[in-house]
C-alpha cells in the first residue's frame, strides 16, 4: 500500500521526470494534478496513472500525503498555501520559497514575493547541509539546479577555510536545454540550439543568491555565468579559486570527511574529474580536484543530471525526509 | 593565373578546410601533397586538384610558392626545412614552430624540437599583433585554436592596464570536436561526446605557453580549462577578471581602439555577447563584454570558429600575408 | 553595380540563407523587406542591408528587378500581384503557386487559392525540366525541398521507362529540422528532436502532389513518408522500385545522359551513395544508385541540402534564370 | 540470494547495458567476465562488481547459472562450446548462432562458422514467437536489432495473410551509432556522424536472413536498407506494403489479437506511430500503423530501443525464460 503524492505540473520536464521515478518507488505513489493544460501532454507518460483536478476539495479527496509543485514561481505561491491548509506536505522545485526574504526575492526575480509568511517558514532542500529542517518542514523549496552543483562543491571548502577568499572564486557553469522548460522558445529551438553554444545571464544569473546563502560567500567574492550546451540534460561546472593547501589530496580530503556516509555525493580521485555521462539519470553529484600547486590555483569539476539531483531526484529526496521514508528510496 | 600553394594533410579536417577556403581564392591554387595516407579520404573534396607526392623533387617541380602543413608536430619538424630548402614559404599550422625556445617546447610538449633554428626564426601568425614580422617571414607559426581567441581578448586588456593581474584572469574554454583532429579515438566517438560535455588539461594544456608568450601574463596569474562540446566546430571562450575601469564601455572602448580597422575582430555592444553560430564558418573573432561595476568583476566572452580563425583560415590570412597578397583575399 | 532584389522573410531559415548566398553573387544585391517581425532578428546577417517597408510605394521606390518570397503562402498570395504590378519578377518559396490548380491546392493544403490566374500563370521553378518556361516567367514557383530531391531522382527512370510503376515506387525521405521554419513549436524545440527520430505526413503529406505532377506517376504508385532527423539542415531521401535492368550501370547511364551538362546535379559510380555532408552547403543534388540484379530490386538514394538546393539556392538558380545572368553564378 | 551470471564484453555498449539492467534484477548478479582489454574501461561501471578471467577454471569456480557473450561473432564461436561445458547456460548477442545452416551463415557473414552442432542446437531468441524453445535450450542466439523490429512487425501480418506479397515489403530502417559497437573507427567518429545521416549496407545486410528465416518472406519480396542516425541508441524502421484489408484498424487487430498478454509489445492507436523517445530505454517494440484505403497502401513504424529490446534487454529476457524466472524480471 503505497501513500499517494501529487504532481502539478506533469507535462514539464521535471514533472515528468517525477513521474519516471516514483514509477519505481515502494512507498509513493505519483497522482497527476491537472493544472493548466498549456503544453502538449507527453501520452505515454500517463499511462495508468489517476489524474486529479487542481483544487481544494480535490486535492483533500485524493488524500495526499505530499505534493511536488513543478510550476513557475508565481503558480507556486498561489497553490502552496492552500495545498498546506489541504493537510498535504509540499515540496517546491520553483525559485518561489528559496531565498528567506521578499526583498531578495524581488532584487534577483523582478516580482514580489506574495507568501512572506511561507518564505520564512520554508526550509532549504540541500539534504547535505538542511537535513534536520528537512525533516520537521511542511514547505521545502527544492534547491535550483545550479546552486545544487555549485553549494556541493563550494561550500565543505569554505568551511575548511582553504579557499582565498579575498581572490575570488569562479564558477563557470554549463546546463543541458531541458533546465530552461517544455515551453517552446526560440532560444530552446532545435536549430538555434544545434552545433552552437552560448553564455546568458553573466553574472546575474538568479540562482547567484542561493549559491550565497548556502556557502556563506560574499557577492564580490563569487563570479558565475550560465551557459547553454547543446544537450537535453545535464550541469557541469567548472569552478576556479586559489588556495594555499599544498596536494590536490588536501582538498579531496576535505570532502570525503564532509560528505562521510552521503549516498548521493561521490568524490573522485585527485587529477581526475567527472564528465555528464557519469551523473546521467542519477541523483548523484560528482566532485573532482585539479591542482597546480606551485602557483596555488586549484580547479573543482563538479556535475548533476539537472533532472535528477538538479530537480525531481532531489525533490523525492526531500519528500522522502518529510514524509519518514529511506531518503535513498527510489533514487538508487 | 593563380600561384600554386601545397597542402599535406589535406584529409584532416585543418586541411580539408584549407581546399574549402582556397577554392574560392583568386590567386592562390591548392595542390595536394600526399605525405602519409592513414586516414580515409574525402573522396569528394579532392575532385579536380593535383595531386603530389611528399618529395623534395615533386615539390620543386611543382613550383609551389607555399606550402601548408597541417600536420603532427614531428611530421611539421621533419617536413619544414625541406620544403623551405625548395623555395617555398611556410605555414605550418601544428605546434612545431610556436614556443621559441626548445626548453619551452620541451616542457609543454613532452617531446625535442628537433629544429632549434627554424623555432627562432618562425613568425608568431596572429597578425593582429605580429603582422609586419609575418610578412617578411619564410616560416609562420600558425597559433592554436584556443591562444588565438584568448589572445585577442586578452592582450588589449593587458596592453591598456585595465586588468587587476594580481587577482588573476580565469579562460574556462569550449572547443568543438573537430579540434582533435579526425584520427579516430574513443574520445571523440560520437556515443561517448553525444549528450556530454567534459573538461580536460585542466591547468596544465600545452596551448597555455602561447597565451603567456603573447599576452605577457604570468603563468600564476592565467588559470586555464579546455572543456570538449559536443558540436562539430566552433570556441567559445569565458574570461574572468577584476578591474577597476566603472563601465562597460570603457572596455568595449579598449577593443575598439585596438582593433580599429581590423578585417577579422568583431566587438559587439556592451553587454552583448556572440556565440558559436555568430562565426561558425567566418575568419572572425567576436568579442563581447559584461561588467558588475560595483564589485569591479568583468567577463569577457571570445568566439572564433575553430577551423577558420583557429586553424585553416588564420593560415591562409599568413600565407595572403606572406606572398604579398591583400590579407582579406578568400576569407570575406 | 549589382541589380537589386527584394527579400520578404528574410528572419526565417530560407531567407537567411538568401542572404547568406547573395552576399557573393556579382549581380544582385539583397534589399531587405520588413514585412512582420513576428520572429526575432539574426541581426548580424542584416550588418549592412538595406532595409525597406513592404509596401507597393516603397517596393517601387527601391526599383526592385526581382522579389523572393520567403513567407508563408498565403502571405505569398497576398504579396504576390501587386509586387507583379511594381514591375519586379517574383520567385515564391511558398506552395501557393506549385500545384496548378486549385482544386488540387484545396485538396492538399486544406485551403483556398486566392489567386487562380497567378497559379495558372506561375512556371514551375525545376530548371533541369522546366528551365526554359522559367526564363519567360514573371511567377516562378519555387519547388518544396523533398519534391526537388525525388523528381531529380525519379522522373530520368520514368521517362525512360526503367521502373517497373505496377509494383510501386517507395520514397522514404528524412529531413533536417530547418525545413520546419524558424517558428517555436514544441516538436521543433530541441530537447523533443536531439536523440529522437520521428515519422510524420505518412502518405499524405502536401508536397507528395509536386512529385506526381512532375513525375508522372500515379497516386497509387508512390509511396512517400517524411521523416524528422535531428539535424539542422539536408535531406535524403531512400527510393526503392523494381527494374528489369540488369546491371546498376544502367541506371546511372540514364542519369549520366538525362544530366550531362547540369551543373547542380551530380551522379555517383554505381554502388556508391551520398550523405547529406556530401550535399551541405551546396546547391546540389547527389544520386546514388543499388542494384539487386537477381531479383530486380532497386535503391536510389537522392540527397540535398534542404535550404539550398531546397529552397535559396535553387530560389537564386531560377532567378537567375529569369533575369537572364548565368544559371550558376553566386551558387558555385 | 541472487544466481551469479557472467557478463563477457562488458565494456562494450551492449555489455555495459547487461551491468546497468541487471543492477536492478532481483534474482541474478553480474559478474564480469575480463577477455581482452582492448577498449577502454567505463571505470564507473564495475563498482563493487566481482571480475573473473575468461577461463574454464575461473568459470566453473564462480559457479555461473548462465554466461552472456557480448562479443563478436568469432570470439562467441571460441568461447560458447566450454562455457556451456562449464554447466552454464549461454546467450549469445553476436550473430554466430541466428542463421540455422553453416551455408546461410557462410553467404551473408562471409566467414565460416566453426561450430555447426551448437549453430543448429540453438534457440533463435525472440520471445514472442520461440518462448518454448528458448525455455528448454542451452545456447540462446539473442536476435539482431534491426530483425527484432522487423520481425516483430512484419510476422503478424504474414502469418494473418494481409501482405501483397508479390509487390514486395520495403523495410527502411534507421539505428543509432551504439549499434556499431564501441569500437573506434571514422564511419562512428562524432564529427562524421553529427549534422550528417547515410544509408549502408543497401539491399544486403547480414540482418536479412533473419527477418527472411523468422517472417517466412522469400527474398525477393523484401528490400531493406540500414542508415546510421545522428543519435547514441534507438531503431525505427519504416516499413511499406500493399494491402486488401480496407481500415487501419483492421491491421491493428490482427497485432492486437497476436500480442495479447504480451509485455514488451505496445500497439499504437490506428493512425498513430512511435518515436525514438517513446521507446528508449524500455524492452518494447512499439508498432504503429498509417493506411491509404483507397489505393491500399500501409505503412508500418516499428521503433525499439537497440541497446535494449535489440539486444541486453532481450538478451536479459531470454535468461530469465532459461533460468525460469518471471520473463520480465528486471525489465520493467
Amino acid at each position: 500500500m503505497r501513500q499517494k503524492v501529487g504532481i502539478v505540473g506533469f507535462r514539464g520536464y521535471s514533472g515528468a521526470e517525477l513521474v519516471r521515478i516514483l514509477a519505481r518507488h515502494a512507498h509513493l505513489e505519483p497522482v497527476l494534478i491537472e493544472h493548466r493544460k498549456d503544453v502538449e501532454d507527453h501520452a505515454a507518460r500517463r499511462d495508468g496513472l489517476a489524474c486529479i483536478s487542481c483544487t481544494p476539495e480535490a486535492v483533500l479527496a485524493a488524500g495526499l500525503a505530499g505534493v511536488f509543485l513543478a510550476t513557475p514561481a508565481d503558480v507556486s505561491m498561489e497553490l502552496a498555501p492552500w495545498m498546506l491548509d489541504a493537510g498535504s506536505k509540499v515540496v517546491d522545485l520553483s525559485g518561489a520559497f528559496r531565498l528567506r526574504t521578499p526583498e531578495n526575492y524581488r532584487r534577483w526575480y523582478k516580482e514580489e514575493q506574495t507568501q512572506p509568511a511561507l518564505l520564512a517558514e520554508a526550509a532549504y532542500g540541500l539534504p547535505e547541509f538542511c537535513r534536520e529542517s528537512i525533516k520537521g518542514a511542511r514547505l521545502v523549496a527544492n534547491p535550483g539546479c545550479y546552486p545544487t552543483a555549485a553549494n556541493l562543491a563550494i561550500k565543505p571548502l569554505v568551511e575548511a577555510g582553504v579557499i582565498d577568499r579575498q581572490a575570488g572564486i569562479v564558477c563557470d557553469a554549463k546546463s543541458g536545454v531541458s533546465g530552461a522548460g517544455r515551453k517552446p522558445s526560440l532560444k530552446t529551438s532545435f536549430c538555434e540550439v544545434t552545433e552552437n553554444f552560448s553564455a546568458y545571464s553573466i553574472l546575474d544569473h538568479r540562482h547567484v543568491p542561493e549559491v550565497l546563502l548556502t556557502s556563506g560567500l560574499e557577492e564580490g567574492e563569487f563570479s558565475f555565468t550560465a551557459h547553454l550546451l547543446p544537450v537535453a540534460r545535464g550541469i557541469l561546472e567548472t569552478i576556479y579559486f586559489r588556495t594555499s593547501v599544498k596536494r590536490p589530496e588536501d582538498l579531496t580530503e576535505v570532502y570525503a570527511k564532509r560528505y562521510a556516509g552521503e549516498p548521493f555525493v561521490r568524490i573522485w580521485d585527485a587529477g581526475h574529474v567527472p564528465d555528464l555521462h557519469a551523473v546521467e539519470r542519477t541523483n548523484r553529484c560528482d566532485i573532482g580536484v585539479k591542482l597546480d600547486a606551485a602557483t596555488g590555483r586549484a580547479v573543482v569539476v563538479s556535475a548533476i543530471d539537472n533532472l535528477v539531483k538538479g530537480a525531481a531526484g532531489q525533490a523525492i529526496q526531500n519528500m522522502n525526509l518529510v514524509l519518514g521514508y529511506a531518503e535513498t528510496e527510489g533514487l538508487l
